[in-house]
């Protein structure tokens, strides 16, 4: 990218190349899946400044049937016999034939929330490289209705939002620090926004230093490419509760891409993960006496207060 | 699979079922290699009755361009430009960039050479279950003419060619006992070839536990999925002159389709891994006493004879 | 390891090389597991020849403990709250933790669970190489008491063993066919089990081809290392009842030495996951309908049969 | 960790730690390296803030020889041998039995740093939480010897140093900036440094979001375990001269780290990869005419200008 010119509104020559992608339509022989050629290319927005975007795909629900049968040809049967298969794979954690499809986003997302994503090991990224470029003057400012105070119950968790001033205080803080940091990236750096030099005495320091004055909510982009089912165990871990809200919204809106690109496969995922449920040993004979009528207590069961209620919230919700 | 009529000959099936997926033709938005379009899906033999089949594909050489610029387009400039950075990419082991691209192949072949292939990780694989059905009658006899006799250098070699009476013998031995392997294969589980039991008052082994009695030089056949980066480091190790012939059969076959479907890529891999060479820093700075008209010997150099001549054997071929 | 005497009764050698391994001690400031010690080296016999030896390790429990807290000391507190740390990790499927104890073991293994074993990726494996040197004449022939027929309910499984005159005939087959596919790996070597030559004439075929002759219940050894997390991963699927018998009996062997080593993390790793309870979002559904008293049906609850009876298996065991 | 008192000077209570650590020693008959029992645990200095400890290993050049022969004992011979066998497996980049040997370090470094290291995917990551502690008022600030201007030739590096007022000005910025940050990063939470609330009625942002404004050079810390295999390769490429100068200073101290712990591999490590020469194809062509007296131009090799000059820059350095 050139950097010259790094902080023009370059979103009117983005969308120019998205759609020039868009309108060139090619002859393939390969699996396609029709729901997902709708939205090759897209923009889907994520807080304020991030998006998600497929960029490439490989293979479709027959794909994940045609590798558990290792056939010749398609290897689809009746679609009943293929959702079926598909929902025995998902059920007994046969994760190979999942690992047959492939999909490739381009993602733009705060460094804080790259940090905890970069965490799933087993996907190829490319990142834009602030050694070698100038990062754009874009960065996280949370709604005010995402102003979580600091859980008391849960030390890694979020609780009711911040309200009145000092919601008001912390999104001005957030605002003008992450501004004064962009104006001294450029003044070590010795280069205004038109791309000339600020003072041309001075060298300007590199960029690979001048980047680390940034904050952990600026944003930076990458290519990430994952077979599926690594993509859905991110999603298992990142669309859930206890993940960061931030992370979740992107999560949130990747899990409705899977909904069109596999629809049989996501359909399974919600119903034995997503909202399947793990209980331990005790946990499980504990609910076996309680099918058959007798009221065990934690203490009986041998099983912490704290397993004990994460049980009957699971029964009672 | 069907394996009441396991031994059928099911090639015109499979024939079939190749044509079949060749006469769809789908419209995608997505990057289309149209060289390697031409041979998706079709077998291309190896050794006796093995094959390499392209059974889909993500990207192509601008996608490498287009990730390492992290570009919201195509990412590809000039020609000439695009195929720099590949080259440059390559000459640097940067390798993100080319595991952005994809492929995924149907392979038969021999047990013994897919357990060398499988000892490269970073891959998928879904393989044909022996434990859930029957393997096909078929195994891997050499040519006479890779009838390799035990190498004297190379413990783990092999030499010229067994012939007359010896190698007569050996190819006897290899046929007769794969033969009667099958044939014991086929009365353990009391099966006949058409499906109906040999004994009726036989219960029949479980497959799990008769395929145990088949020999290493029968076929198996598996899915195999891998990104290019780790393909090309496939290929450096197993098109090499060290590793098996066997292996080096279907390396050379996939480096051809590598040609077809990432030409600069290829030429780049070419120039800079197969054909490039690796020196000590030893070795190296005897090479600069011979451009400036020296002659080391190996011991001035206090490097071991056989390092020695490794780097006299590069220097004259 | 010297081919010239490949068949001589090694063992003796192998005892004494043990002992000399075992009357070896080192002053370490690692952490060491005293119950892991004392069994370092031996041997452990699996199936008729195969074994498992812990070679190395690194770390135990308060390894867990002390990578999950980050910490500069032991990361230790109180007995209680460590082994309350550990139950949370593994009942939220925290992994990293585990990933931070490492153990390293010798194993020996008929060839085609060698096969199933290779394919958890995340290991390191050195493999006893047949290219350079020649197998040992050891092959698994199972006791008569598994001998398992084909299972008619689940295509790889099996059922009740087989009797009589049928068991005889397999075992024999099993016998004979090992013996003469030895005798013919030798002899298409031209190798006497001395050392010698068979026939002064003969080149002898290379090694890495004659060993495709032997049949996949021949044994191999290999080392192997893999982390504490992947570990039990491999543990969870192979100690399983859906396992192959033989896999299954090394997996028993290798759950015990991680008793020994990490007994707080087999503990809970028992508990959540070995005999944890996995359930769909409708069988926990029904299972919420049976606790109060409402007796559901698999078709009032849109579920498969076969799905219903599993729900029903788990209810009534 | 306790954050009642994050900012307390805790360096005497880790202090203590630490020699607690390297006073418990224990008796073990596992492979034991002297050298390295002489630094386990202490603190290497890197940068201004962050360090290096080991904290655990496993193997050592001994147990890369006895997985290379998958042995019973010990698997050495001579020395010699043992030291040609491991030259000749760097040579023949065998990389299976250096991924024998583990180690677990205990990092403290600047998160900008952090994010060019979590791309080597291949080790295992216990990260300080920010989500669930204070992060510690520490952050890194360049020695002004250190200060690189942007390089004009190569857009990822740094040439010559700032000097006088500009290097002032730049030391300045980020000092005050980072000051600026941790104190609006505490007035965000609402917390002081001794563990108090600021002001009574507020009720302090979460954690996750309040670290968000903390810049890239803030220091974080975490465990990371790698095999030698592995971590081999992140010192060829942190080490390089190439990279950038702050994760090399870490490189560095692990390399010297190494030579304790494995010094043949670490000899053969130097010798054939750090120190070792990579040439295309054409280039070691045009190497061969020098040798052989002819002086080729780079039009003649069909190579680039910039390859003939880096391979100049190999003949004449």
């Amino acid at each position: 990218m050139n950097d010259k010119k790094y902080n023009k509104d370059t979103s009117q020559v983005q969308h120019n190349e998205i759609d020039e992608l868009r309108n060139e339509s090619n002859i393939t022989h390969r699996t396609t899946s029709s729901s997902l050629e709708k939205i090759l290319y897209k923009q889907h927005k994520v807080l304020d400044h991030g998006f998600v975007r497929v960029i490439d795909y490989m293979g479709d629900d027959s794909a994940i049937v045609q590798a558990a049968r290792v056939s010749y040809g398609k290897g689809t049967k009746k679609v009943s016999e293929d959702t079926g298969l598909i929902r025995y794979l998902m059920r007994h954690s046969h994760s190979t034939p999942f690992e047959m499809c492939e999909i490739k986003f381009h993602i733009k997302l705060p460094i804080f929330i790259a940090r905890q994503w970069v965490r799933h090991r087993t996907a190829n990224i490319n990142e834009y490289s602030a050694r070698y470029s100038i990062l754009d003057k874009e960065f996280y400012i949370p709604n005010s209705s995402n102003l979580g105070a600091q859980s008391q119950s849960n030390r890694q968790g979020r609780d009711s939002n911040l309200t009145g001033d000092e919601a008001a205080e912390v999104l001005g803080i957030l605002k003008n620090d992450a501004l004064q940091l962009y104006g001294n990236y450029e003044k070590m750096m010795n280069i205004k926004s038109t791309g000339e030099k600020i003072n041309e005495n001075n060298l300007g320091l590199s960029r690979e230093l001048a980047r680390m004055n940034l904050s952990l909510n600026y944003y930076t982009q990458w290519y990430w490419k994952i077979d599926l089912h690594n993509l859905l165990h991110f999603l298992r871990l990142r669309a859930d509760k206890h993940a960061q809200l931030e992370i979740r919204e992107y999560a949130d809106v990747i899990l409705k891409m899977v909904e069109e690109w596999v629809p049989e496969t996501y359909k399974a995922f919600i119903e034995y993960q997503m909202q399947g449920v793990k209980l331990s040993s005790t946990s499980w004979q504990a609910v076996k006496n309680l099918i058959n009528g007798s009221l065990p207590s934690h203490k009986d069961m041998g099983i912490s207060k704290r397993e004990w209620d994460e049980l009957n919230d699971l029964i009672n919700n």
